[in-house]
């Protein structure tokens, strides 16, 4: 490709946002030049790109007319503030954030609904759905064409990387102290993390759902186009610092041919399947990697309307900045 | 009570088998002479028991019409060699293998289906079933007077202890090296299971599945007396030392009465139901104690018939040697 685009990341310094610009370069992402934002107190750090250091500016005063597609990585309130502003100046803005509606900023995982991208001119606001949805979208998406499915149980089980640096350094911290016999002093999360579960990612509302999982189930419609599906979602905390995974039972409406699942899963994109017996792990197979693993197909015990999977994926990388930087590249094929 | 029982445990050096003697001393078991037994390759170890160290012998040549009841700690080969010795020795068995069928020994879990021993002479030969049976099942069991249970889908999130010492011992070992930048040497587990999730507990079989999921199903059905119920299983090791934790959910035939739930779940004996808008963990909460603790009691997400809980258990002591022990207590009450 000759042509290049000017790109702005905002929340550049941290950890997704610093994987964006890393897999911009991994990917020859034809971009000219890089603009990297970020909140006042990250403003002046230098990330790497191209061989260069290139520094950290402040989102609040920056032109995005200066843009063509910008990618915020910088939380909700980010976004709130400042994807309009991109968008009202021409610029694409795909968003890791989550906080704009279905309804303005559609979901994308280019392997699953890259067709809804309608070619025009833009700019598009597009965005991009959190590590879970992702993932488990790219897992079932192939199987909708020999199963009814009726309803999903998931058990998200979340990396600490889930809630950026403060997560993993907590994690290692305590950790240390632990297996030092220090006394335990809990920072970042409420309580001990290491060698532990936590069974709730974030404040309950009223119904005891949190938005984590009213997230999940809400873009899991929307990637497989099921806005009816049943999910029961939950999601929990584990002593893992990078790969997100995913304990799924699917119910389907009539018997699951799961010789026709393995063959729909082995050849469908985004996804590695391992072989039967065999089983993929967060650190041994899905951190640093493109794609999602997926392991322990089997039916169920006694009731063959079941289908029980196990996913694993880097949840920084396909869950979230690869994610965004493909969605990307969808948009600089003319659309942007 | 005045009148005591003369005792054995077998497989009194493992985790389990030296809780047992733990919590015989601990609740004033009436034991008269206690017999500890192993294997060859323990025995000669010695284990305390109210203020003495009590030698460990050889299983082998134990004569069993020495002891009215005996607690078999040892694995399913042990089990399946010397409980019928037992029995026909006229020694009471309760049995932690899992290895002897349900015919012949009933699970029991004493809050769920104690009323299921018969008042005679005995010997009885009983199943103290896996701690994740036995979870669930002071979980659900309450549940059955306001709920018609349709599938329950499970996550069961295994301690290595799980596994006995050598899993402890293995976590360790890789956790601290990882701290300290060494290369990982696996040994007992085949991967890396400090900061990792292992999808599959075991060998599977033909279709997928690990015993220790065909168990938990088999023995879950047993004790809620719901021999058809459609249970989805799925084991998973966790790097947690201490304590199972569950992600449930079920399914029922008509709109669950979350209120209900709670209020059942509540008065339960042997669970503790932690306040709404808490969870609990297993570090923190479940492992020490003699109960089954939940949270996280709520509906699904635009599901009425939907109800998703929490349950952390300490695997060693409820989940398997208090159990065992619980068990023997209504032995003893006329029966053995």
């Amino acid at each position: 490709m000759s042509q290049s685009f000017d790109i702005a990341v905002i929340g550049a310094t941290g950890t997704v946002g610093e994987t964006i610009v890393q897999i911009l370069e991994e990917r020859d992402f034809p971009v000219g030049n890089l603009h990297l934002l970020a909140s006042i107190e990250s403003a002046g750090h230098s990330v790497p790109f191209r061989g260069k250091n290139v520094r950290v500016r402040e989102v609040d005063a920056f032109d995005f007319s200066q843009v063509r597609l910008a990618f915020f990585a910088a939380g909700p309130a980010v976004s709130l503030s400042f994807a309009s502003r991109a968008i009202a100046a021409g610029c694409s803005v795909v968003d890791l954030s989550g906080a704009l509606p279905a309804s303005q900023a559609p979901r994308l995982v280019p392997e699953v609904n890259g067709d809804l991208l309608v070619e025009n001119a833009g700019p598009h606001l597009v965005s991009s759905p959190s590590a879970s949805a992702t993932a488990l979208a790219l897992a079932l998406a192939p199987l909708r064409s020999v199963l009814d499915i009726v309803r999903i149980n998931v058990t998200a089980c979340l990396a600490v990387s889930t809630l950026g640096r403060e997560g993993v350094a907590e994690l290692a911290r305590q950790t240390t102290e632990l297996l030092n016999v220090r006394p335990l002093e809990t920072r970042f999360f409420d309580r001990q993390m290491a060698f532990n579960l936590l069974a709730q990612v974030g404040a309950p509302d009223e119904s005891g759902h949190v938005s984590l999982e009213r997230r999940l189930v809400e873009e899991v419609r929307e990637l497989l186009a099921l806005p009816e599906l049943k999910v029961s979602a939950s999601c929990i905390q584990v002593p893992v610092f990078f790969g997100d995974s995913f304990s799924v039972s699917v119910q389907a409406a009539g018997p699951v041919d799961i010789a026709a699942v393995n063959e729909l899963l082995d050849c469908a994109p985004g996804i590695e399947l391992v072989d039967a017996g065999d089983y993929p792990t967060p650190v041994g197979d899905a951190v640093g990697q493109d794609v999602v693993y997926i392991g322990r197909v089997r039916g169920g015990i006694d009731d063959p309307e079941q289908l029980n999977l196990w996913v694993t994926s880097d949840n920084v990388r396909k869950g979230a900045a690869l994610n965004a930087v493909q969605v990307g590249e969808l948009l600089i094929k003319g659309y942007v």
